[in-house]
């Protein structure tokens, strides 16, 4: 029996998970927080400014130190001999990036920068770099960029672009003294096998790499936006690009002795996290959409050729699984939509009852509710629409109000909303060509919210396959670690793609739920979403009230 | 120096006051709860049954019985002499209505049917005639009836028609015992002085009554109702009428020795309890706008001639005041609209923290908001909309919506919304050539929200003087029975109208406070109203999404 490790990077922590590479059973699990979790506030240092508003940075040095720790627990908990242990794969948040020097090591390691906010990891939710995303999609519209029609022609401010660009800006001696900007995931590759190579996912869906276009935007773009940008691409994003399920390279004599592992461990390139739940859920072929429900939503694709439709976020061949076109779309709001409503049950914050407590009372009082029940229906823009429309000006509604309008009511219009956002989503792929055959869901959503997942199976009116796994990210990361492995067993030359469909295969979870459409209701929630869809193409596509009310907002 | 008593009956308590008639300065006041106040669960008689939802009832005993201990007590605390009280007006919820017999005396009263519902007082929310009220409209647009045209196209299920032709529908018995059908206002006149005329107010606000097409619905209508309702204007509303600010007669010796006042004791016609507000404001000429702002929000404005225009609820020549046509507009949603925010901070009803204090709270945290500060436009629909678009199938609206919309923002946007809401009434007037040209407003929330108040101004462009007198419609009241007494005294050809005119311009009480528009804000809310009216002519003219939603309500 082989196994091999999944590291899947969150938000706070890191988890490691030793799975068996023929069966994908985890035979042992850790997690470990980041000492200094996310760094908002000040610096961890002595003297520290205050970080401007929007700041989300991290330390890098709480990656590997806590990588360590999980790794080790791991190993400790799983009763494996380390010989056994042959590779390791690695998720990430993205887009987290960071600036490194000459040795890669993180400019916020020395004494020389470690005072600078700019030296540090910034995280996915550092959204400071709003003004440089603005500058770019003003720019690239104006400017015709073929390049942002692949990204449904939005900047994200999370992005790598934006972020560098903010450094340049407000940082230029930490900007000047970074050899290059990286990825996290990449960063611990890097670490691990001491290997330059990035992973060409984050590079295809955070940073603008489109293969179909020859790479990175080109540097008149990039002068354009800023003179001193102009060589950002070419110098400090030079390195190689590999895929995830091929090898980076084996461990360096240093991590090996950190981790306690043999030297010839192999390490995959890396992935981003929620693309790790793809393999993660099963998922090894095209027509199967996998949706990541949190917070907000992500819902990937996969097909057979690229097209550039209407309304996704994201596009890469390669970019989830080798071999396919690999589309993501993203739903601004999800969790955060539901807890919009579940706040005001609570008492905002005064503490009335805690959120857990909020969500379960209001979905309880909604369990027994028909589809429209509430007599309102809600538009899910809380924060922007990032899929179909592509609109971040655009806000959240609720049409239908009576006096007698309860929270319960709004919660239970919410949920509807959001699963009428999925059903838009869904429908923009199939409108283009691209039919979408089964539907899987994890993340905290389908954990937590089970009325929630009815409705979305009613609403979508086909079944729903959820996995509630905890897991299944580092499981999806160890499945690409296995592929690397026996990739680099097998040599050059080898068939990257059938070794990697093989390993998803053999090492795919079982699915723990299958929700199951209620016939009579998803037959009402088709007139139900008629009614959305009706306001969401009026506010959507015609009127333009919730960009002038914007104008008006106290933000 | 000469007094008059204004009774005002409120839907709990009578309220009387004792007023000089040369200054309108108020000698003494009482208030008397009724006894069995609102009666909607079971009749007060032995082993009632339960009364159906939507039924509010009173007893008219009380009514008797509280105006007794009322005037007694207002001229016990007024230290004024009796000799020197020279007549009463009277105003009365509306439409509230009950079934009299042969005698006058209510059906309820005898012991035959006092274990009937339909034999007691249908107070003016008694709601439960919504059926008839259908009825009535969908076969006065069938019929393109002319008088339906007089009521901006529809009938209230609160009104006289509905409400009687449920007692036909539903207690024969009870129908076919009453000799007529009486408004409380009429009932206490008639207890009080034994006449038998009616008030033209309520006649031609509440039951139909428009002198213009010859008096009340034809037969004809009425029988293609319900063969059995042919008769029921001819038979059972036959009473004559007469205007507010004059003569029904005199008290009897019973009432007189009831109430310890003279027999000579003049009793004008009755009033609709808003309507006596136009002189309690002290306005007595055209082109002024009186609301009366409460629960609900009710305008008055008068005119010389009458204009059929769209969006009027109800049109009298002498309705309001003698010599002008009377126009009166509802916006269904004012007070209570905000309590459905107040609700939600509150905690629906868990009791979190009291009502008065969640109001206060909001208006605390929204007090320095800029217009539209909240990013959210509403539209004031929870209950349908009475003025302008009369559509009871309309509800309530919400856009702009972020993560971080607050219960105060959403406060603030539904104050934003009523004003709106009354800024699109003042503007139907303005569009159909009647100007208006200064605003009056009183009642429970210019008192209780002075944030509200300034909304309204800026939003209006224009001052709002604001009475918050609690006994302004009792002190119109009075003033109704001053010049009623004047009539009299000047006999038969005496100026009616020049005497009522007279009489309020001596009795005005004196407006407490301006509300001055901030011209700053008021040239915002220009731009933020002309948002509001897209929303509503979306939803109100075009779109029927919220009619379709209404289907799937479950109410």
């Amino acid at each position: 029996m082989e196994y091999s490790i999944g590291l899947d990077f969150g938000t706070e922590s890191v988890r490691a998970v030793i799975a068996s590479t023929l069966s994908g059973e985890v035979a042992g699990s850790e997690i470990s927080a980041y000492k200094h979790g996310v760094i908002e506030d000040r610096l961890p240092v002595k003297n520290s400014i205050r970080l401007a508003s929007d700041f989300a940075l991290q330390h890098p040095r709480d990656y590997i130190e806590s990588m360590k720790i999980a790794v080790r627990g791991a190993i400790k908990n799983s009763n494996v001999e380390v010989d056994r242990i042959k590779s390791i794969g690695i998720d990430f948040t993205a887009c987290t990036i960071l600036p490194i020097g000459k040795d890669s090591n993180p400019l916020c390691a020395g004494s020389k920068y470690k005072d600078r906010p700019h030296a540090y990891v910034k995280l996915w939710k550092h959204h400071a770099a709003q003004p440089e995303a603005d500058e770019i999609n003003a720019l690239a519209a104006e400017r015709k960029e073929e390049f942002i029609r692949w990204y449904g022609g939005l900047c994200s401010s999370e992005w790598m672009f934006p972020k560098a660009l903010q450094v340049l800006r407000e940082d230029r001696k930490c900007y000047d003294a970074a050899t290059e900007f990286i990825e996290g995931g990449d960063y611990i590759v890097r670490w691990l096998t001491g290997s330059k190579s990035r992973n060409a996912t984050a590079a295809a869906y955070k940073a603008f790499f489109v293969a179909e276009l020859g790479g990175y935007p080109s540097a008149k773009f990039l002068k354009a936006l800023d003179p001193k940008f102009e060589n950002f691409a070419r110098e400090k994003l030079s390195a190689g690009l590999g895929a995830s399920g091929t090898p980076a390279g084996t461990l360096t004599k240093e991590a090996a002795r950190a981790l306690g592992l043999s030297r010839e461990t192999v390490v995959s390139h890396a992935t981003i996290d929620a693309h790790a739940g793809v393999p993660g859920l099963g998922i090894c072929s095209k027509s199967e959409m996998a949706i990541i429900m949190g917070t907000s939503g992500c819902h990937m694709m996969m097909s057979d050729s690229p097209v550039l439709f209407d309304g996704f976020a994201g596009l890469a061949k390669d970019g989830i699984l080798l071999g396919y076109h690999g589309y993501e779309s993203g739903q601004s709001g999800m969790g955060d939509v539901l807890d919009f409503v579940a706040e005001k049950y609570r008492g905002e914050g005064r503490g009335a009852r805690d959120e857990s407590d909020a969500h379960g009372a209001l979905s309880t009082a909604v369990r027994d509710y028909l589809p429209g029940q509430s007599g309102c229906v809600a538009l899910d823009w809380h924060s922007g629409c990032r899929s179909v429309l592509m609109n971040a000006s655009l806000t959240g509604a609720v049409v239908g109000l009576t006096l007698k309008t309860s929270l319960a009511d709004l919660y239970h219009a919410h949920m509807e909303a959001i699963a009428f956002g999925t059903r838009a989503i869904v429908r923009s792929y199939v409108n283009a060509g691209i039919p979408v055959k089964k539907i899987f869901a994890c993340g905290g959503l389908p954990e937590k919210n089970p009325v929630l997942m009815q409705i979305f199976a009613d609403v979508l009116g086909t079944p729903i396959y959820v996995s509630s796994a905890a897991n299944l990210c580092a499981l999806g990361a160890a499945m690409f670690g296995a592929a690397a492995y026996r990739v680099s067993e097998q040599g050059e030359g080898s068939r990257e793609q059938e070794i990697l469909y093989r390993t998803i295969r053999r090492m795919a979870p079982k699915i723990d739920r299958t929700i199951r459409p209620n016939k009579k209701n998803a037959k009402v929630y088709d007139e139900l979403y008629e009614i959305y869809l009706r306001l969401h193409d009026h506010f959507g596509r015609g009127d333009d009230t919730m960009k002038r009310l914007n104008k008006f907002r106290n933000c």
